[in-house]
Formats: C-alpha cells, sequence, structure tokens
C-alpha cells in the first residue's frame, strides 16, 4: 500500500489550540468530521480540555451542568482507595470491573478550517458544545455525512447514564438544530451513508456490549435519520489479526463501482489501533463482501505512536478525489493529521475473510 | 397494599409443559407477555428447556443453527479450567469479567390460552422459534401490546454477539410476521406503549451499559413501531433501596387519568426482584411524575421464593378491569403466577422520591 502522509503532519496539535475554559489545558485535537463545505475542508475537531491541576497528588474531572450551563469540577485525591487512577483519561471505580465514573477530561466540537487541506485556523470558540444532560460528560469522535445541502453531525454523547450518539444539523456550520439521541447505550462510532440504498438510510454503528459478545460493527436502517431499526450484525473481531481486539466504522462509507468502501478502525487487545476497509454490497450494505487482511494504514511515524494515548490512527472522514483517498485521521488520541492513498488500491487489496 | 393473589397459584410449573425436543427437560415456564384474545386470556410463555445431561460432570449449552434449523448442542467438562459454571444459567469464558460464553438452556415462546385467567391449558408446539442468527441462544421475556387488531409481541432476542430486542406481529396467533430487531444490543425490557401520544409511538426500553451507568430505564419514541430514536433516560436505581441494583419495564404501559402507570421490575444488589410502579405524565412520558418507594410485590410465597433462581417476582403483563390490576408475573425464574392488586391503591401508594 503506498501511503503519502502529508508533510505538514500533524496538522493541528493541542499547542494550536486556545482553550475555551479558562484555568483549563487542551490536551487533544483530535479525532474530526471532515467536510466539504463552499470551497473549503473542514475539520470537525473533538478538542478535549483538562482542568489544571497544581498539585500532583489531585486528580480533577469536568462535568458540564446543563442548569447553569456551566462546569463543575470533581476533585479526587489521588490516594483515595475507593477509586483507580491508572488510566490517566478517567477516574475509575474500584468496585466496578469495567468502565469509568469520570473523564479528567472534556470533549467538545470545534472547527478548523482551511483552503488546501493542510493548513487549517481554528474558529475561536466551539462549534456544537455539551447542552443537555445526555452530554454531561462531553461530546466526542464527531462524523459528518452531508445530504443535499444538510450537514449531519453525529458525535458519542457521554454521561453518567451512559455513551450513546446523537446528532445535530446545520447547513452553515454557524448554527445547527439538535435531533437529540439517535443511538442509546451503549454505542459510539456511527456512520451515515450519504444516500438512501433502495429507498432507506443506512448507519453502522458500534454497540459496546457487555452480556455477551465484542465491541463489533452492527448496522441499521431509517427512513428519516432519527429513527433507527433492523439492526443486523456486519463485522466481527478476527482471532490473531490486527482487528481482534475491537473495531468500529471510521470515515463516512464512500460509494465506489464494487461496493460501498468503510475506512473503519481495528484494535489488538493491546489497543494498537490501525485502519483498513470493509466492502458493502451496493445494493444490501448489511452484507460484506471485501476485508482487509491487512492494515492501511498503521502506526509508524513518530506523532502515530507518541502522544496521550500512543499507537492510535483513528479516521473519522476522508475526501475522495478521483483515485485519491485523503483520509484525515486522528493520531496518539492528540492530533489531527492526513494520509493519501490511492482508492484502486484499497480495493485490489481486500480479502475474503470476513 | 391489598395483594391477592390467586389459589390456583404457581398457574403454569415446568411439569406442565411437554418438552418440544428429544431428549430436552423443561426447567421454566415463566416471564409470559399477556394477551386478551377474542374471549381468552393468553400467557405467551417463556419456554426455557435444556438437554438433560446423564452425567453430572457435564455440562451441556444448546445453540440453535438457522442453517440448519436445528439445535446444536455445545458439551463442556465442568472441570474445565477456561470455563466457571457456578452459575447454573450460564457458561462463562474466566477471561471474561462480565456476561456470559454460552446459555445452559433454550428459550422459545409458547402460548397457554384460558376463558378464566386461573385455568391455562398450552399449545403443542412453539409459536415463536428462534429462526435467525440474532436468536441463536433463545428468545426470552415477551411482551405483547395490543394496537388496533395487531398484536405486537417483542423480546429479548440472545445470540454470542449481544441481547437486543426483536419483534413479531400477529393478528391471530397462529401466523406471525418477523419485524426483526428493533433496539439493538444490549437491551431488553421494551416495553410499547398501546396508542400514540402527541403522534408518536413510545417504548421504554432497558439498555446493560459497560462503558459508565447501570442498568436503568430509558425511553424512545418512533413514527412506524420499526425504527426507534430520540433516547432519553427515563428512571434510575435508587440506593438502599429496593430498586438499587437493577430496574427494567415490566407490563405494557397502563394509562389512567393520573398518568402512565408502569408496573416495572426492581432488584437489589443481591439480586431480589420485586414488582413496583411509575408514573409517567399522559402528555410526555418522558417525565416521571411518581413511583412507588416500596414494591407493590415482593416475593413472599413459597413458589416465589424457591424455585431455579429464586426470590424473584417479575412481570412482563398485566390485565386491568375497572379497578382491578391483574397482574402476570413470573416466579423463580420458574413458572407463571398471577395476583390482583387495586389501581387505586397502587396510585394512592406512589411517591415522590425518583
Amino acid at each position: 500500500m503506498n501511503i503519502y502522509r502529508y508533510e505538514q503532519n500533524p496538522l493541528i496539535t493541542p499547542a494550536d489550540v486556545t482553550p475555551y475554559h479558562e484555568g483549563y489545558e487542551v490536551i487533544g485535537a483530535f479525532n474530526a468530521g471532515i467536510a466539504k463545505y463552499n470551497d473549503e475542508v473542514l475539520m470537525l475537531l473533538r478538542v478535549a480540555e483538562r482542568p489544571v491541576s497544581g498539585d500532583p497528588a489531585v486528580v480533577k474531572a469536568p462535568v458540564y451542568n446543563p442548569e447553569t450551563n456551566a462546569v463543575d469540577i470533581v476533585e479526587f485525591r489521588t490516594d483515595d482507595p475507593r477509586y483507580d487512577f491508572s488510566d490517566p483519561r478517567v477516574v475509575r471505580d474500584v468496585r466496578e470491573s469495567t468502565g469509568f465514573a469520570y473523564l479528567t477530561s472534556l470533549s467538545y466540537i470545534r472547527i478548523a478550517r482551511s483552503k488546501d487541506g493542510r493548513h487549517f485556523t481554528l474558529d475561536a470558540a466551539p462549534f456544537v458544545y455539551p447542552s443537555n444532560r445526555l452530554e454531561t460528560f462531553g461530546i466526542e469522535d464527531p462524523r459528518v455525512t452531508q445530504i443535499g445541502e444538510t450537514y449531519y453531525i453525529y458525535f458519542s454523547a457521554v454521561s453518567p447514564v451512559g455513551i450513546g450518539e446523537s446528532m445535530v444539523s446545520t447547513k452553515d456550520f454557524v448554527t445547527f438544530t439538535h435531533h437529540g439521541m439517535i443511538f442509546g447505550p451503549d454505542n459510539k462510532d456511527v456512520l451515515i451513508f450519504p444516500e438512501r440504498v433502495n429507498g432507506k438510510y443506512y448507519a453502522l454503528h458500534r454497540p459496546t456490549v457487555k452480556s455477551t459478545g465484542s465491541p463489533e460493527i452492527w448496522i441499521a436502517e431509517s427512513d428519516n435519520l432519527l429513527y433507527w431499526g433492523n439492526h443486523k450484525h456486519l463485522a466481527g473481531l478476527r482471532q490473531d489479526m490486527w482487528d481482534s481486539g475491537r473495531i468500529g466504522g471510521g470515515a463516512v462509507p464512500i460509494r465506489t463501482e464494487r461496493g460501498w468502501l468503510e475506512l473503519y478502525h481495528g484494535a489488538t487487545k493491546e489497543h494498537r489501533y490501525c485502519m483498513g476497509a470493509l466492502l458493502l454490497d451496493l445494493k444490501d450494505p448489511s452484507k460484506v463482501i471485501g476485508r482487509s487482511d491487512k492494515p492501511i494504514l498503521e502506526p509508524e511515524a513518530e506523532y502515530e505512536k507518541n502522544g496521550f494515548f500512543g499507537d492510535v490512527v483513528f479516521s473519522c472522514g476522508a475526501l475522495v478525489e478521483g483515485d485519491v483517498v485523503k483520509m484525515y485521521y486522528g493520531v496518539a488520541d492528540t492530533s489531527m493529521a492526513c494520509a493519501e492513498l490511492s482508492l484502486q488500491e484499497i480495493l485490489d487489496s481486500l480479502g475474503t475473510r470476513w
């Protein structure tokens, strides 16, 4: 696979982002949804901000308060035996075997704009910010699907009651309408197809299951983008392969002559995140007809290997121009990068094991 | 609370049910959805059957095979260190901190019919039986909502990829149409309201969340009963109360003058399951306006305290005649019972803590 990583990588780093909250530091500007709007490329960045802690023995957890529209801070002492602070992203309740009690940063969506797709200028303020009780721990990992002149932006809505997927829509990237939670918890990595197939809208989604099963990709259908059903399991983990630990949709599905191309992320149980591809039947996207035996992109560059959470490449959006796939992707849960790949080469590389 | 348990309780026990599968034993006939059809009361029983094991050192797990339409049996030796057999209902993978790898029984839906609501005659064959790859571990805990002349029957669809909620519909309880999975995994305890509210259908549902949060009740809306969205968190656990461990919807919501009455189950962390009530705003069912401080029914009778999984009362359906609520309920994950309560007394008992 020929991969051309931009010389400008990383395109946006936390150092490029002025914190929105006073007394906070930006620790991530990553996992951006991508849109073409007028003559510009927009990155809808997930910006993660953390309250600055002067005391290494104190961990702070920011929580959006929908009643005051401000962010409260919950403080923990690192010697508190009720909590586990070993993962810098979260505060865990030691009585719980899975999951988290608090996040140590608050994420929201902020736009960076570019004429050439390489040099970006950041908006001064957030675009989509937590606004209700399903978003009190923040909103994460947006994707953007353009249908006609409307851009649908959907993201993980995180709160103490779970992680679901909520959606807003905009025509101008200035104002938007909030459509509530479209996939209930636990769910993330939703990808809405850019056109109807056989009269139905389709979306990939990634339930996080507790009873049995693994973090795998499902597909659902809709007739209005707001209500979803006919859920089917689409693609699972593959033992001893690069996507043996967890998988989830990445970029908005791309229509090709051979099928719907989905650039998805897969991780090993050791949390090494790579990007690969799934090919879905053009007329029935619930059928997988091709899948990458090997990743199309894996963490190799320094900015992909090192950061807040290293060894991660994680795309939430790509642009296609002729044979060129411009895959934008978050690196190390920290910054944004872009690589160009050949559409034909990706399609030719797909294996038959799924 | 005045409770009149039928003298005929338990109304149906496993001993009343001839196994459908050769070489199996019926271990449960419980958690039945309830319908009035013509002049009869129908119990849509969850019947659980288990392969008979002649050898106490062997545990058998039945798995429906959609390709052959037969049930395969996976055998385990109880000294296999990879698995944990301590819960008789499941086989656990010792590497996983939550959930299960296999079930030790296969459930399906079978109808029992009655003229008086107390004496039931069982159908000879299943009504709804696993039929696809989302149902290979069985179908469980059906509920029935009548809308016009159509009965919508929805149930937990269990398979190695998770537990979701699937739906069929019937007009005659002989043939039915399968509508696929309406709530993706992990989800159960769905309850569809019997009429539109402000032009929308509503359903309660109970996601099982892994990332953060607890097994609690959510509400969603729809315009066709098949596709669901606008998910909102409705009611949570209450510390140190009878519903501190998990909650989920029970009977189909009942329209009263004071609001939508939902008879729901709550359990402590020690898995003692009781029934209580929630009152929801008539015009906006996403608003809770009353909730039981104490259970309206708790496991007290011998058949409620002892069985396959004791100390459980678990209703999936009730009939209302004037002031009389005939609450049918599964007991001890084994059999079916019924108790009559006063609608007025339930409404008057609702507290203001939720």
